[in-house]
């Protein structure tokens, strides 16, 4: 297998407060954007912090997706890492920050597995609506 | 909790190739680099795959340390994400470079929660001798 692969570093926030701490929501979600990009789920594992907080992890056969929820803040902390170049990891990022209601989201892009590490800028500003509760 | 964190991605090349193909080696060793750098472990999710390489992730209260590793490239790509500034993610990455005897490392910062993203070249070229078998 290949080693090249995308990192999409996305830190959304003003984000649904109440989505944030939702821990069932936020994994379902994160399967969901796992599939839509076209993955392969192969490990599920999510933890909710007391009193607030949600981090979970979905590893896909083409490596994994994480989140850091900080609801007192609006905010989540998001990793897409998809190993090849049959995935965009970007679909899955931008479902996850659509589904979170990010009102603010800024995004890099780090070429994994191919040499020295270089940093794309993405986005700075963004706007997500909330499309489900 | 404060939202701020630190992001040490690092590409290890040159690795021992048996230990990046043992997921037992790989789990222990990444749970062993999180207690090391002080972290408390919440969530172990690893998975083997055919016919090699291993993929997982080790939650802790401070964020998260993954791995993919291709043993046939004796490459291993590593993250290890801490909030806080309690716990140094260099520790821990450094632990885990040395236990796959990385013969060269590509290293970098990425400052978390705290606005726009910015990277931080932390080295080169490094050389790790492997410390147990």
């Amino acid at each position: 297998m290949d080693t090249m692969g995308r990192h999409v570093i996305a830190e959304l926030w003003k984000c649904n407060i109440e989505k944030l701490n939702d821990m069932a929501f936020i994994e379902r979600t994160f399967v969901d954007a796992a599939l839509e990009a076209g993955a392969e789920v192969r490990e599920v594992a999510f933890h909710k912090f007391a009193p607030q907080g949600v981090s979970g992890v979905v590893i896909i056969s083409e490596s994994h997706l994480t989140i850091h929820s900080f609801p007192e803040h609006g905010y989540a902390s998001i990793d897409v890492y998809t190993c090849g170049d049959r995935i965009d990891p970007n679909v899955a990022a931008d479902f996850i920050a659509n589904a979170l209601g990010a009102g603010r989201s800024e995004v890099v892009e780090v070429p994994r597995g191919i040499g020295p590490i270089e940093v794309m800028q993405k986005s700075g500003e963004g706007s997500y609506s909330s499309t489900s509760s």
